[in-house]
């Protein structure tokens, strides 16, 4: 048998083109031994897979040429030759980009008892979910009503940050590409400010929505971004550091922040992090988040494409702002 | 009655030149009653008064042209209206850079019992020393056996950093900027490696003396030094932002690091910080830091200028390497 599946077939320059990737068909062999088969229902595009791209030393290995993509997806477990997995059995893993796989059970997680769309757990109860819960709470150490900024206020990480924190009581400065999403964040998911970034300078905005300056930046952008919520940020501020996607497709190093020396008289913390620094949150996360979203405080959103042939589309469009909320590829 | 001081004649435009000083005769009246009149013994050039002398926003208001200059010094009791304070009493104040004073007691401490030479008050076992101590071991959170870095190594701060980081067994790096210093840090304080950093790059030089990395790289420097530390942390790394002395004298704000965002996935803190936002732990410091010095474990050392009128040259040799250690001014 046979299954689809994306591999990368050239390493982006710049902004990813679909031609740097390729629909193709691989096996699908029978489950051996300790093994099982499993249906993919959704997958995830990620922006820390354009990192991957590239052929570097990074946190995680790069993609290479000709293979096929990993990334979070979650599927419907078809037939099993393991004691631990049944027929219908919901699973996650980092197995997609493709149809269905074949494979043991390493790396591969039950969802058991699901109280949401099991897309969402690959979104708001999945891996962007958590990266903004452990970055806002245990990196951003964030207080009962401080303000907070968070960049890429409308994509799957920012628009769970301001939602977490607005449930802190705190005050929530968001930014966004388009009027759309701007929108979005305040009529929707009420933050208290949001502005978009294409609309003169960030730090005017920044001054006009917090005029007492900023505890807490979540940052998802870098650039320009970073630099202006520096200049803005009150004494022992704190700035998880946890995405630059303004950067990503950068062909060039790019200089930081041209202010970084006002980090030491006001005491400032940036700290970089990724989710996996936090694994043994995991099931604190869960269980707050699944209660946060079935009980209606947090309100997740999907941007959904349909169809494998899809993914390449939908991981370029996070780059051009196509996606509110989490961006999904459904099988 | 009058004593000299010296007064801001001018703000300087990058490297400050002899000519922004100006030294100048100022009335010294007899104490009113609560007051006391103070003959300095020694004052305090630091690098951090150099933004003082810009006319902007900081953690510490910018000095003003005309008015004498503050700064630390310790000096001595000579007539006294204070019940606290007696005639002989050795105090601690930023009245410098005068060679008398009379003032109430407001923000002047009575050094009490001393164990070394006052003016080391001004350097290990003050203001510069405790920078090291609460750098390293609270914002730099020092773990023993750990990989240490420090920028600025010959001076008053960075030199202490080394030496406490050899006490808790760590392996030690420092950077300098000639010859006589690196063989200093290496042969007389027990550093690790050392080098000069005009001799070749940066990253390669740390590559050879931390071929595994480093856990904290206290940062002196700024510009290079901070981008090429960057490159080389290992994951959870931690950089306590504590000085850009190579940025200080810079007339265009400059870019910073261009691979910040390499902190995300090493999970890196950098963290600013100064001195005053732990003053909770001086007392603590004054124990360890005299127990240290008196038992020989931390070397102090000093490159001294001797009179008023020589105040503006030691400080501008702060920006030049003229000084070993403390750099100090004797009345």
């Amino acid at each position: 048998m046979q299954t689809r599946a994306i591999c990368l077939k050239s390493r982006p320059v710049g902004m990813p083109k679909e031609d740097d990737f390729e629909v193709i068909s691989v096996d699908l062999p029978e489950p051996a031994d300790g093994e099982i088969q499993v249906a993919n229902v959704c997958m995830s595009v990620d922006p820390y897979m354009r990192g991957r791209m590239v052929d570097r030393k990074s946190y995680v290995a790069p993609f290479q040429i000709g293979e096929v993509l990993s990334g979070g997806s979650i599927g419907k477990v078809v037939k099993s030759n393991h004691t631990d997995f049944t027929e219908g059995d919901y699973v996650s893993s980092s197995h997609g980009w493709r149809e269905a796989y074949t494979a043991n059970t390493d790396g591969i997680e039950k969802l058991g008892s699901i109280v949401a769309e099991p897309s969402l757990y690959l979104g708001t109860i999945g891996m962007p979910g958590m990266t903004a819960y452990v970055g806002l709470l245990e990196v951003g150490a964030l207080k009962d009503n401080e303000t907070v900024f968070v960049s890429g206020a409308a994509g799957a990480v920012g628009s769970i940050v301001g939602q977490i924190a607005k449930l802190k009581g705190c005050r929530v400065l968001g930014s966004a590409g388009s009027a759309e999403k701007v929108a979005w964040l305040t009529d929707e998911l009420g933050f208290d400010y949001a502005f978009n970034y294409n609309d003169g300078d960030i730090l005017s905005q920044l001054r006009e929505g917090a005029p007492d300056g900023l505890d807490v930046y979540f940052d998802n952008v870098g650039a320009e971004h970073l630099q202006s919520a520096i200049m803005h940020m009150r004494p022992f501020g704190r700035i998880p550091l946890c995405g630059a996607i303004a950067q990503y497709n950068d062909t060039e190093p790019r200089p930081g922040p041209n202010n970084l020396t006002m980090a030491i008289g006001l005491g400032l913390t940036l700290r970089g992090f990724i989710v996996n620094h936090f694994n043994h949150l995991a099931g604190q996360f869960r269980t707050d988040m699944e209660g946060w979203v079935t009980g209606g405080q947090i309100k997740p959103k999907e941007t959904i494409y349909q169809g494998i042939e899809q993914a390449p589309n939908a991981f370029i469009g996070l780059f051009t702002g196509a996606n509110m909320g989490k961006m999904i590829v459904n099988l």
